[in-house]
């Protein structure tokens, strides 16, 4: 047993001084979204395994730790994402016809880590906007997603914008296989001009030279317009340009703060997102802090196909990227039976201070908490004194 | 799929008004932690199984669900209870001489329900306090427990008070198996009387007429004057009276609105707990809503045997039992690209308000949050007009 304290690989305790910073982004992300008229709910950690993969695209189910119902001899998955979660919760539970805000935070679990110094069980946070298809619900989920970023503290933010359609319609009356499709989206992200050559060698070729084109089409506002001029001239490519424009434009006015890139060519859950896709990328972090998109089949499964839109984000990687806050100084207090100390104690307790009794015999030990005052007494009162 | 939004047996989604009662809760409690010297900290779901495992005292295991780490092989468990993971890191990770006060908040997850209206996947609430083995650790536990439940606005609160060393005192020199413990504590438990006796036939008459008085010991503080009277003279049953009797004391002088009852036969937990343990009922609810006590051997098997005191309750169940919190009426807005108009829904929202957009084509749905007002232009303006 002398290793009954090794955790397993990229599984980690959060200590004191992280989880309290945690606990505090949790609140601030939790009231924002509840300032947006986000309702909050909470889905259970494990479900059905079949429940759990449904529509969620193909790469979700070697995410997913299985186990055994007792009760019932069914398999169950620990969930590694709530979004599922959420649409069946709109879907089922709630099953209103208007615009549904909801938002939750807990956490997920994957059997590998997404990179090398990624937790395997992130702290989800996240919002979902069923009810409405129209492109209000995008600007306002990505108004929320940079509010709360702003709101944690998170310097030098990046926010990248995509769209699900615009290889819809490259790629319209084209019959691809599954395999080549995934084998196409995963270059066209890599930029892999080589891969791409052969991927697209027997397509015809207005399809073969836009999708030669996709991967030059990164940058700011301007490849917009670039887009326009080098892509096919097809309804769904022309929406999605039109729409990502009018977006940079509302996210421009009230976020100057926030930097605005395109890259046509990046498709990543290119299987699960149905028009705009986002993400949002901090100074110095590779990979991106927070995802989000529009995902209108998400609830198809749970047999009811709304318009669905949101974002999530990891609130263990969110705490390493902002400022951490100080600790409220406490009031150091005496341990004792008198009716009065105990009385100060509750008093201060209530008014929102930190005491720390100290225990017999524990004088000497150092404070765990920044103890600034001390409660002492002065003739028949006790006050609190600074030290 | 038709069936994909069914939720396995004693498991459930918690939907918007209970979630958000929770939420409040949950930052009631680790506030309330926060305020007596608690630091929070945040152990992972799943763990080495033996690490979980780890001095629990029997019973744990079949409670555990188990799953496989596809990085290493071995065996994981995905955690039933979260003492155990908190002593670890008592123990290993902050190692520290000195006083330490832990709380953490965070899902489990039980094979089997504890009750028929139970859930599987309670929302654990928890504090611990290691370094201390005197009564005043005992006393400042079981002052947050009460202070806790009665921030939650839970009603008629009865805490019941026990000790382990009673029983360790009235078996001390005779050797048991330990299926005939269980057996003993089981059937003083359930007050068995024909099942006690077999079980003590062959016993000493002094320790078999201890152990067929235990039962009859349960009531208000008089059974601690009782007690003293007819059980044997042993040093461990007179230090357990003496400190029921201190706590008694304090906890009447600072709780006057809590009812104390002492069940002295109640041992549930005996294999668990080594000094006081206790536990607090609610009105009109048979199950306890919260237990704790003192553990001392709770860090031994990872190599540091520190006092160790503390309790934990669920959210779930107590969000059941206190009063619901009327949900803060919200502010209706229009939807519109006027920057003015997006400019005066941002403020609101920065002031704490909840405002609710209505989206274009969703004039006329109900409002899932209550609004008692709505933004509305007047003159160049747009201001806050009750509705």
């Amino acid at each position: 047993m002398s290793s009954a304290w090794l955790l397993p690989e990229h599984i980690a305790d959060v200590l004191p001084s992280q989880a309290r910073r945690i606990e505090e982004l949790r609140r601030e992300l939790l009231d924002m979204a509840r300032s947006y008229g986000c309702e909050l709910v909470i889905p259970p950690l494990l479900e059905h395994l079949d429940s759990l993969l449904s529509g969620t695209g193909s790469g979700s189910e070697i995410k997913l730790f299985k186990l055994v119902d007792q009760l019932s001899g069914r398999s169950l998955g620990l969930r590694a994402d709530t979004t599922p979660q959420v649409a069946r919760i709109d879907a089922h539970l709630l099953n209103r016809q208007g615009v549904t805000r909801l938002c939750y935070c807990g956490p997920v679990a994957h059997t590998r880590p997404d990179g090398l110094n990624t937790s395997r069980e992130p702290l989800q946070f996240g919002v979902e906007v069923y009810g409405h298809a129209g492109l209000e619900a995008d600007l306002e989920v990505q108004d929320l997603a940079l509010d709360a970023l702003r709101r944690a503290g998170l310097a030098g933010v990046m926010l990248d914008l995509g769209d699900a359609r615009l290889l819809q319609g490259v790629l319209d009356g084209v019959k691809l296989s599954v395999e080549r499709l995934e084998a196409l989206t995963a270059a066209l992200a890599a930029k892999d001009m080589a891969v791409l050559a052969t991927l697209t060698a027997d397509m015809p070729a207005t399809t073969r030279d836009a999708l030669l084109t996709l991967p030059s089409l990164f940058g700011g506002r301007e490849v917009l317009t670039e887009a326009a001029r080098r892509l096919p001239d097809h309804p769904l490519i022309k929406a999605a340009l039109a729409d990502l424009d009018w977006l940079a434009g509302h996210l421009t006015a009230v976020h100057p703060e926030v930097r605005l890139g395109f890259d046509l060519a990046d498709l990543q859950g290119y299987a699960y997102y149905t028009g705009i896709r986002f993400a949002a990328f901090a100074a110095g972090c590779s990979d991106a802090v927070l995802r989000g998109g529009r995902y209108d089949e998400v609830g198809a499964v749970f047999g009811r196909r709304r318009p669905a839109v949101g974002f999530s984000l990891d609130l263990k990687t969110l705490v390493t990227l902002v400022p951490a806050t100080p600790l409220r100084a406490a009031v150091r207090a005496p341990w004792g039976e008198d009716a009065s100390l105990r009385q100060a104690v509750r008093a201060l307790r209530e008014q929102g201070e930190t005491v720390v009794c100290v225990l017999p015999g524990h004088e000497h030990e150092a404070d765990e908490f920044d103890c600034d005052r001390e409660l002492v007494r002065e003739h028949a009162d006790w006050v609190v004194r600074a030290l």
